[in-house]
């Protein structure tokens, strides 16, 4: 048999993204399961549903919620964060694109977890090249070849697909998990998707 | 120091709030809350934003996860459920009347069970009066009664009142929990609220 699998299919703009994001390598290590990271984009989702800003800007008292549910989840997971952020939601196109085209270097996690700490803990604009590029060379990289790589017609156009195939399986929030075609939705689903891998279901 | 409490804020046509019901009382009981059952209405909070049916029925993606995500909630606390229900949202007015009337005899958790367990696990109807007066008989109480008391001008105003408190609290959806000021929304923040009341935050 396979070796169980979980995919997290995340939005660099995404509250709930970032403790997903943070902790979805180290639980998935633990319960012995491989893990694919998979940047999407939500605008082309929330466009179809006739939202042209995060439904956290929409309804706001949803919103309100929201900051401070996530402000509960990182002081329980000791993460930092700064709320409500001066930016929100950031334009997270150019940092998914990076994720994408270091997927076969193997790095996507860390530089993942280096855009959502900027985002959410550091407050920086990570739209921002400056932002991008520091964050490679950061991890050793050399960010112009990265960026290079990452603003090639094929790199925009795999994450245009990666878009369409999380719309494909009814994706239509972040973060989400799939173990096989089961679909979970929201940082506070990943153990659950974890134990649905482990259980090894049909 | 008064015992720990925690609020109860739920709607009769609510998905979410069914397993949130089934188990609120036996899980404060445990922890050693008192509990409060607070039946409201969401049709006015959710007209304010726009919307005239379930945000399940407006954003189909969203809709069919909830039912699968319901399903393996369910599953996981042993609960019955038919899904999807071939009425749904159900019109739970009646039911919240009847909920509210029977909060002085606390009865108000078993009738609330009954009611949920009528509309997600029997797929009847909540809006029927014979449906009620059976639930109500059923629990060795006056139907006709009940239903005259949940009918009168100062129940119908008293639950108006309790949805008026819902949004003076920021309440945006069922189930929620409050604890003092702090709203918790979602039956998956049962435990975290009960936390939080134990820990006696200030």
């Amino acid at each position: 048999m396979a070796a169980p699998e979980i995919t997290f299919w995340y939005e660099f703009a995404s509250t709930y993204s970032y403790p997903a994001a943070m902790r979805v390598e180290r639980l998935a290590a633990r319960a012995g399961m491989a893990l694919t990271w998979r940047p999407f984009l939500l605008a082309p989702i929330f466009g179809a549903q006739g939202w042209n800003d995060s439904p956290f800007n929409i309804y706001p008292a949803k919103g309100r919620y929201m900051w401070r549910d996530l402000e509960r989840i990182c002081d329980a997971e000791g993460l930092p964060l700064k709320t409500p952020p001066h930016r929100f939601p950031q334009n997270g196109l150019k940092a998914a694109r990076i994720a994408l085209a270091l997927a076969s270097k193997r790095r996507t996690g860390e530089f993942t977890r280096a855009v959502y700490t900027a985002n959410f803990a550091e407050q920086r604009d990570i739209a921002d090249d400056a932002t991008l590029a520091g964050i490679l060379t950061g991890m050793g990289l050399n960010a112009t070849a990265i960026t290079e790589a990452a603003n090639t017609p094929e790199n925009k156009q795999a994450l245009k697909q990666q878009t369409d195939d999380a719309i494909a399986r009814s994706i239509f929030g972040a973060p989400s998990f799939t173990v096989g075609n089961e679909l979970f939705w929201g940082n506070d689903r990943l153990e659950q998707a974890l134990a649905w891998a482990r259980a090894g279901s049909p």
